[in-house]
């Protein structure tokens, strides 16, 4: 494959005799192309993916699509967002080494992507929706959000390197775009593509006359798209992270762009909490509270891995321009105070992010399985509703609600409750 | 002069020479260069200025020198901050017509740019300095801050366009980081190029043992150097505003860069406050009283004019991604709270920024005509003390000052209150 020839989507059949010149890839599995076992697994919204087998290993192929594959060729999505998430997958990497799948081979112009295979790792969400359970899950995904957070920001970078990548990611423009439709404003009135579960438009119809929630909701879409203040994955789901028992990796990081360090962890905490909403409709009541009671503690490790290990690097890798020594352990003042306050910031911004992922994932285009996967109706909206009312109070508390045990408290309270 | 000869500064002797070929310039000022009178006349701390007179007008002609005019070569600085300065220039031109120099000629390479030439206007802080009035000097520059900042912003402007242009000023990196360091960081410690009026060393002592200040200011950088909401001047104090008696202009934006909203208005009602304090050191008992109610009363009409037009254009120009009418007026809901909210974290981050710029002025390396002037050190250093101490209540308690009286109200105290 020539890294200039025109742009031209892989199939099944074709995939061996464009990749089988590649040096980067045959030394892994072998130049015999015509004995690799080729097969597109891509579920995802919009990607192929393909997964090539070879005799002693396998390579994961994905390739960005002109369009939004679940919506097709009606709604144009360009393909620079493979660069972006091969500079993002990049930039991870060197942050926080390990967590991301490595790279083989990236061609800007076919928007190929050719990665490690991870295997036996499985989606995290289907993971959470089979019960089932993953050794240092949390660790994991905490240190990947606070080592990418703090090492993107200005409490790291050389100020010009940062906003030189800054300046990179704006270009991201569609992808951002994405979100600051789908998740920020589109709940909140009857746009196009919504669809929810019928039964919960009492509960709609609340969200949607409460002006103070679509105020502050408009308020984190301010935070979404002008504070630059670290590169961040974009779309952390339980859908971005593949698990063995005891291994997490983080994978899709094309909605890579510069925002507010909550909103990785954030928009985590809320799939979690929604894999434990929906837990009722996956399993009968004998295995039910421990899983939930499970789901719950790996939100509280997740957070406090990140704060400790933010904490950690702001007390080792404080280089940047940002609360300087020159100003706190240089005149002998403890810098203890102002990383309080930032991670209070932090943890204000997540929670309305939380709050806000609660609800397009009931009430916008692309739902979550954790309820889809739930068939019966009565069931689904009922555990939805609690979702949503949750939802709502974290983007209107997020200043009052102080810490995780908080969350933990009234995530139990709309566990309990019946509101349709 | 060829669009890419070799940069090369400009001197009184070279200028006509050079300049001679541009029919942009020629139809204004005349074809016979000969006769061209020349006078350099720049006052300011970085650029060469030139007054260019014609027989039947005149021209000021401005280029960047490689580097900061008041410190020398030592400190270089990019002459693409001239480029930085024109598209800074442009969009304020559109954004809020009149109001900034009507410009004949840029070429990038010379880093020059030639502008209409404004006479009989002064520099405002020579007037401040001087007890000059101007009539509708607050209207003129509350009406730029609001146009500017809300046709910059999301509120306003298509996001791809907005983000391409956050892009595009991520650029400007060495001025930001000339604020960055300058306001931001070096009142706060001993760094190498600060200076300061002597006697004032207990209030320097009393700023810099006060940890919660210190944390304030740098969470101010957090904002000035990641919340890029809309395009700014960057430098809009009283020296880079230019009147007669009953005209405005505003001159100087090489400093542009996507920020906070609240960075311009807050900066320029420091620069009054400094106006106000710095009074007793430059006139009687007998007109003193008369001259900072005056100023006091330009602040409150500054801040009313742009809060009135912001508004304005949050009625009728809200065509941005943020607060979009389909979420508020499209559903019978009034989006006025969240005109007032937004209002709000524009006058805590104006609060904020003002008072950073008052400690700046006093203890970093540009210092202020208006204290400068003063030759009397004790007076100086009594009258300093009172806007430092004041800067720092406004940065602390940024949140609970909540309008521009309770505003007057300090300023009004602070001035009759001796701290040396």
């Amino acid at each position: 494959m020539k890294d200039d020839s025109e742009y031209e989507p892989l199939t099944s059949k074709t995939l061996p005799d464009r990749l089988k010149n590649l040096a980067s890839v045959t030394s892994l599995i072998g130049k015999q192309s015509e004995e690799w076992k080729v097969t597109e697994v891509g579920d995802g919204n919009l990607n192929l993916v393909f997964v090539v087998h070879g005799k002693e290993a396998s390579l994961i192929v994905k390739q960005a699509l002109p369009y939004v594959r679940i919506v097709g060729d009606s709604w144009p999505l360009p393909l620079r967002r493979a660069f972006f998430e091969h500079e993002t997958l990049t930039r991870q990497a060197a942050r926080d080494p390990g967590s991301v799948p490595k790279i083989h081979y990236f061609n800007e112009k076919q928007a190929i992507i050719v990665m490690e295979m991870l295997s036996p790792h499985l989606i995290l969400r289907k993971k959470l929706i089979s019960g089932e359970y993953v050794k240092g899950l949390a660790k994991t995904l905490g240190n990947f959000c606070a080592r990418t957070a703090f090492r993107g920001s200005d409490l790291s970078l050389p100020t010009s390197e940062k906003k030189k990548d800054t300046a990179l990611f704006q270009g991201n423009v569609e992808l951002m775009g994405i979100t600051e439709n789908l998740i920020f404003t589109d709940p909140y009135f009857d746009a196009e593509m919504n669809h929810h579960t019928e039964g919960l438009e009492p509960i709609i119809e609340t969200l949607r006359s409460d002006v103070s929630l679509k105020r502050e909701a408009q308020k984190m879409l301010l935070k979404f798209t002008a504070n630059t203040e670290t590169l961040l994955h974009g779309d952390l789901h339980s859908g971005s992270v593949m698990c063995t028992d005891s291994e997490t990796k983080i994978i899709d990081p094309e909605f890579g762009f510069y925002g507010p360090i909550g909103f990785d962890i954030g928009m985590l905490i809320s799939n979690f909490l929604m894999a434990y909403f929906s837990q009722p409709g996956h399993r009968s009541q004998e295995n039910l509270e421990d899983y939930q009671d499970w789901i719950l503690s790996v939100i509280e490790e997740i957070y406090s891995t990140f704060t400790s290990e933010f904490s950690n690097l702001w007390h080792n890798e404080r280089h940047g321009i940002l609360f300087p020594k020159s100003l706190f352990e240089g005149q002998g003042h403890s810098s203890e105070a102002a990383l309080c306050d930032m991670l209070q910031h932090i943890w204000s911004d997540a929670l309305g992010v939380c709050g806000i992922e609660m609800h397009r994932r009931i009430l916008s285009l692309a739902h979550n399985a954790d309820f889809e996967d739930i068939s019966d109706l009565k069931i689904r909206s009922r555990l939805e509703a609690r979702n949503l009312l949750m939802g709502r109070q974290l983007i209107l508390e997020r200043d009052q609600i102080k810490n995780i045990s908080a969350l933990q408290v009234l995530a139990r309270k709309y566990n309990s409750e019946t509101h349709l």
